[in-house]
């Protein structure tokens, strides 16, 4: 649990300016950094504790390499570098393999000897669970599920049955995916359940954080394609389709046959209205509410900055009233345009 | 697994076009429906599909019927048609029963002998479980709950004590029912716990979706009433009173004591202040937040839908000085009012 | 479990009008009150009950007391002294101590012989328990996290690993502490995991509602101070800080690295953009979004009222042209401002 600056340099594949034979130990920010650990400057907002850091290095784009009193690896994406030295030098816990004695195993299940199935998880008939899988513990995996290759399951997370996937996943405790989603027909004011008999299908390196949700297709799959990453008590509905490498913030909805297209961004709390497409490369600002289809790249927002109160009530006062303001202008404007002519 | 056509139309009291005795074995959309599929048209935005269906029948509107290629079985309301339709068709998971030797069961529970109490369920002392309930694993049952006949509970569901729950509930999984509300007083500053003594009532046929959770009143109930319908992530307050057949989207949140009138239909990601009353038949659309009681049936809104990141910002800046320009205009029309009549 | 309304009086501060031999067995609201059961008035809303309420007493301030028709206990904060009475007359279940056969124990934990740890529990290596703490059932703890004395953990809490909890916490049902914060580097088009390294510290007396959801650090720790209290479904991101005796109503997200004041209260729904300062004693009404640092005291708004949907469908499509309206406006005036001074 130990690099060399010069090997670590080169693994990030940036530009060393110090001793290439220092002992890099631990990552730490700019502030909390001390002898043996590496920092990293990524957002401009901190380049003021670059100069009296106590990091044995940081890593920074060129530009600011000047500034730092201490050994530099520089590289065109900070964020990204430090991402990998972290993951480089912390210890990961040691995978774990077998079936703990608590769990419960239904009828033709395969498990990956490498595998390993937390205490107290349960799972059902015709479960196949790939190699390397981690299962914490309380995990739930319904009937004929497949886990690919080293998934990642924190405590309690519920797959229900049919849900395929793939390998790398991570899903963070408490997280639900396969749930039944919220179809109901309407019949003389009663409200009738429509079976939802389609699964869900997620692709590899998948990530989707603590308490989020997401239900199976009505008929067909609900999809999140490789590389899209879910924060915290995110909500996708039945039939949603995600693309790959999209990002979701968290407390964001998703409403049924939703499509989100490749490398998009979603903002926290986002509203997603259902049956609309959204195009590739799209940012959602946060608290935002998406009523219609995005065709064009771009960055859209419908969240309201927060004001004082009082000045808030009184324009809240006059959004309420605006279109006849608007009307009222019109008529001004009329009344002024002969004149103007006069 | 399968159904005359003839006989699928007398079940969902429909007219038929085609041959009764064409077997019919399962759903599917009108794209991916083939032989031996009944496909429907629900949502006039999937017409286009029609033509080319290749569907064994479709359920749908009679004004529609001349426009598809097989048979048809028409019908006023072919969604809750379809509904019945994927019932009969779809294959339910057969019912269990017992008691899996790792669940924990308290003193004094009268359990059915029909119902299944899944693996590592824990039921505390007293606790009543009705005829034909299926708790799937991993559920927690508080002292002294009751659950009605028919209910099924998903994994990893929480109902603390003194819930009383009727017949045929549906929570999925990850529900949690009679947690303590967020009763507080401040006192000097500090937060002081207000004890939360009442419980939690929810009628028959009532649904909660992945993630919900539904407090425990402070003195008196919160309650559900038959039929109502609660998608994934919905947060219901205590004493919160919600009426028959009302339907709520994923991630809203209810505030306490407020009471929701029967056959309303709450939008994804609303907010409903506390203490304030909603009468029936109300629709809020997503992303509105209700201050005031609503006393009118009808629709009601606040969700402002995304525009362009660049506009929006100029516009919500002019928002935050709408008083303003609201005054500016007032002042025009004064000046402009004398020589109008001049 | 009773007490003698002079007792009573005693023991809340107030002054009683009234037998102070006179036994109160139970608390109730002024509607359901009835002989034995001492009421309250904290809400002015409810003043109309006062008169008619069949209570053996009441506790209220004392310019209310004439309207009340039996015995009252006069106080200045009569939520408070209600939340008292309640504590005081209410069975809180009895505690229970030792280990669950059906728990699954790490090696080198600490679990304190007064502390219970229910069934299906799993605590994982290192990990302390203190006096009192009770986990009701379901709940994970990860390695070397510590509990501090007389905790209260409902069902199927996830704590994770290296996180540390002050005394009489109390955890709803399904609240997940510690879980990675989305922490991601795009490289690329790609997201990169950043590994979160930091845990979580939690004061003492903090109360976190059921679902709610709390992330690790990504460097340093995430930080809810003593007495701070959420309520269900809130989403706390990595790196956040929470001052001391702050509310956060339901549903609300605070985004990472963000930081709360003391003595604050976050409306439900409420969404606060990350890396910006909230100071103490602000007051954020419900569903605004707080984009910028506020550095003073006060009520801050941008949630906006329902309004009739057709009305709102005309005032938001003006709003969405605002901008325009307000150059228009503009024009006007300058267009009348020569008229003016002709």
């Amino acid at each position: 649990m130990g690099l060399a600056l010069g090997e670590l340099a080169g693994l990030l594949g940036g530009d060393l300016h110090g001793d290439p034979d220092c002992i890099i130990g631990s990552v730490a920010s700019l502030q909390q950094a001390g002898q043996g650990a590496i920092s990293f400057l990524a957002n401009r907002a901190y380049r003021k504790y670059l100069t009296a850091t106590r990091a044995s290095a940081v890593i920074l784009e060129a530009a600011f390499a000047d500034e730092c009193p201490t050994a530099t690896i520089t590289v065109a994406n900070p964020y990204a570098a430090y991402a990998r030295a972290a993951s480089l030098l912390s210890a990961l816990p040691a995978k774990r393999r077998g079936v703990h004695p608590s769990a419960v195993i239904g009828a033709g299940c395969e498990i990956a000897s490498s595998a390993w199935v937390g205490p107290h998880c349960i799972i059902e008939d015709g479960v196949a669970i790939a190699d390397g899988v981690q299962l914490a513990g309380g995990c739930f995996i319904g009937r004929d599920s497949r886990l690919g290759a080293d998934c990642v399951f924190h405590a309690n997370v519920v797959v229900s049955h049919g849900v395929r996937i793939g390998e790398r996943v991570v899903l963070h405790p408490g997280v639900v995916i396969g749930s039944d989603g919220f179809g109901l027909a309407n019949e003389h004011g009663h409200w009738l359940k429509v079976p939802q008999l389609g699964g869900v299908c997620i692709g590899n390196d998948v990530d989707v954080g603590a308490g989020s949700t997401i239900d199976r297709g009505s008929l067909d799959d609900t999809i999140i394609a490789d590389g899209a990453k879910l924060d915290n008590q995110v909500r996708v509905a039945h039939n949603v389709r995600i693309g790959a490498h999209t990002a979701i913030a968290a407390c964001a909805g998703i409403s049924g046959s939703a499509r989100i297209g490749s490398h998009c961004r979603i903002g926290g709390g986002a509203g997603i209205l259902g049956h609309l497409e959204i195009t590739d490369h799209v940012v959602i600002t946060a608290m935002t509410l998406v009523t219609k289809s995005i065709t064009r790249p771009g960055v859209y927002s419908s969240g309201f900055p927060a004001q004082e109160n009082a000045s808030w009530n009184r324009n809240a006062a006059r959004l309420r009233r605006l279109d006849r303001l608007a009307r009222k202008m019109r008529k001004l404007e009329q009344q002024l345009a002969p004149s103007a002519t006069d």
